[in-house]
């Protein structure tokens, strides 16, 4: 991707101590204009040692020539195997190509290409008006699981027309992260290579924090763009047969909700029993109280569907066999758990394990 | 089990917060003398709301009747499917006969009553000579995964004739199920239920921690207990095909090594890794960097069987394409991560992640 215009980057990335090359490279220049963004997969770059860093420098460089953009002006990212040199002949030779051809319809094409496991290409879009200009945003995100084997790697893109102010989109754009990719799970492993990206004209007395109608117009439709991504990268999970929401309510703590429902959803036995479709609620319960957030034991309450299952910690008493039987049949469910303590609230997006979660990862690499 | 004479126990529960009645009854009366054991399995007695306590309070009556033993110096401990009422008259008829016949012999009938999904009964013990008096240690356990479906629970019982002051045993007890019960992971989840228990004959003035030799001589006997118990749990592990050792070493803090190793072992790609036996050691890398624990990333050393594989957080050079293939096919495998940035270690025990996991996992209650 090459903008004629100068850029802004807002970004997030894996907060993995062993970090790929590409990613400290990006977190530094994401301090500096952006003219183009280089992304490729089959090769994670990470745990190379020193080569890491001196080939996605070589890579940068190929780009610097065909664009004139300097090396702290490209935003650099990988995806695939962990620990295997990258090729970087191979790119070198493909980047004239690359800059030339590049064009407003090549997006579909940056979608497709930064895809690994994926069975889909995930994109959304959202419009928002301005005084009257109509602006977008539109945002691509690659993964199948927060995992990927050790084809490591979530990586989210969304560009905009929108000129923002860096400190207001920084803000903006990790609150929309926050509440969508950082609340989706599909096995707990967190890659070395993780990175979700925010690219807009660059403008300074733009919409600032606060009550201003812009702000939260902006804000909503770019949550609405990566919240789909997320979504998209939760359906395709690696072997999910489900899709499953999970909200902790009622908790003393935003981050004590968070917490509580991804122990819920990374657990093997809540994502099995979904397998299963086989009410086993005690596995909720068994997850929320190892969840180590404050919570009062004998006071929860769990939906599924809206239904009511749990009464202050037993079984509610009006739940029929045959509802017993059929509440984990949907391909869609909504859990609520109700802790009753407190007036906070988190959602997170999961999905079940199967068995070919097992043969995906078992025989990944061979 | 009855005990002839008055007995003291030292205790490790459940961190759950959502914890079962007889974890809470049996926590109050650790402080007490204990006269009498009582464990059902089948059911787990949890999240039955106030019912709970008074259904175990029951049984404990049962005991009281044929015993003479007052309620406050009985243990007692469920294991099974939770949110289920426990069949109290099925107890209560059983009691009488119970402690009729209960005589020496009859510990591995006990071993073999408190299991639920294990697949073979499990005990061990060891010898102390203490100034020419020979003392045993004995012990039981039952679990097949730190999980059991919503069967919860793993339960430990550990008996001695040597006489101890409860300070000094509880102390020696908590450090050795800190590296034996507390360091052993199937699937990460924690039951309502887990209870571990070391019963011995009351006594002051014995022993006391420090460089005395008779105490050194007991922990080391009661450790090897514990540690046998727990390899057998994890070697009964659901669906488990492999044995694994995962130390983590030269690390800054011991709880800092244990937590990179815990998170190492509860990785689901490492484990399926180890089921598929192909080498992807960039897995062990990224769950040793969401590990959260100081560490410096360029400099990780990881050995599988003694053989170095990862050299600076890079493939080994010397590291042949024979061996990369071959290196996980032993049925038992230990694994060494070297942080090289301080002096601590810990050693974790677990097992792989298999198909047989979803299967035991998906359709346990049906």
């Amino acid at each position: 991707m090459v903008s004629e215009i100068p850029l802004r980057v807002s970004a997030v990335f894996t907060r993995n101590k062993v970090k790929a090359a590409p990613v400290i490279i990006s977190k530094k220049n994401s301090k500096n204009i952006i003219r183009a963004l280089i992304v490729n997969s089959g090769n994670a770059n990470a745990c190379n040692g020193k080569y890491g860093i001196t080939d996605a420098k070589k890579v940068m460089e190929a780009v610097s020539t065909e664009t004139g953009a300097a090396a702290g002006n490209i935003f650099i990212c990988s995806t695939g195997v962990i620990g295997e040199r990258l090729n970087v002949p191979l790119i070198e030779r493909a980047v004239p190509e690359l800059v030339k051809t590049a064009d407003k319809s090549g997006f579909h094409d940056f979608a497709k290409s930064i895809k690994t496991t994926d069975t889909f290409t995930k994109t959304a879009s959202s419009d928002v008006t301005l005084n009257g200009v109509k602006y977008r945003i539109i945002g691509t995100a690659k993964g199948s699981g927060m995992i990927m084997p050790n084809m490591a790697t979530m990586l989210a893109f969304i560009f905009s027309d929108i000129p923002l102010k860096k400190e207001t989109a920084d803000e903006m754009f990790k609150d929309c992260v926050e509440k969508s990719f950082n609340s989706i799970t599909v096995d707990g492993d967190t890659s070395t290579n993780d990175t979700a990206a925010f690219f807009y004209p660059d403008a300074s007395g733009r919409p600032e924090k606060g009550a201003d109608a812009d702000y939260k117009k902006i804000k909503n439709a770019l949550f609405k763009v990566c919240l789909e991504l997320a979504e998209m990268i939760v359906k395709d999970g690696e072997g999910a047969t489900k899709f499953i929401k999970i909200t902790v309510m009622n908790a003393h703590t935003e981050s004590g909700a968070k917490k509580t429902a991804l122990t819920v959803a990374n657990s093997p036995l809540f994502k099995t029993m979904l397998t299963g479709e086989d009410l086993n609620w005690g596995r909720i319960m068994a997850a929320v109280g190892r969840s180590s957030v404050p919570l009062e034991p004998e006071k929860i309450d769990i939906y599924i569907n809206d239904k009511l299952i749990v009464q202050n910690s037993s079984v509610y008493k009006g739940l029929s066999k045959s509802e017993e039987k059929t509440v984990l049949s949907p391909k869609e469910i909504d859990f609520k758990i109700d802790l009753k303590c407190g007036k906070k609230k988190w959602t997170v997006l999961t999905c079940n394990l199967t068995k070919e979660y097992i043969d995906i990862n078992a025989s990944y690499r061979s």
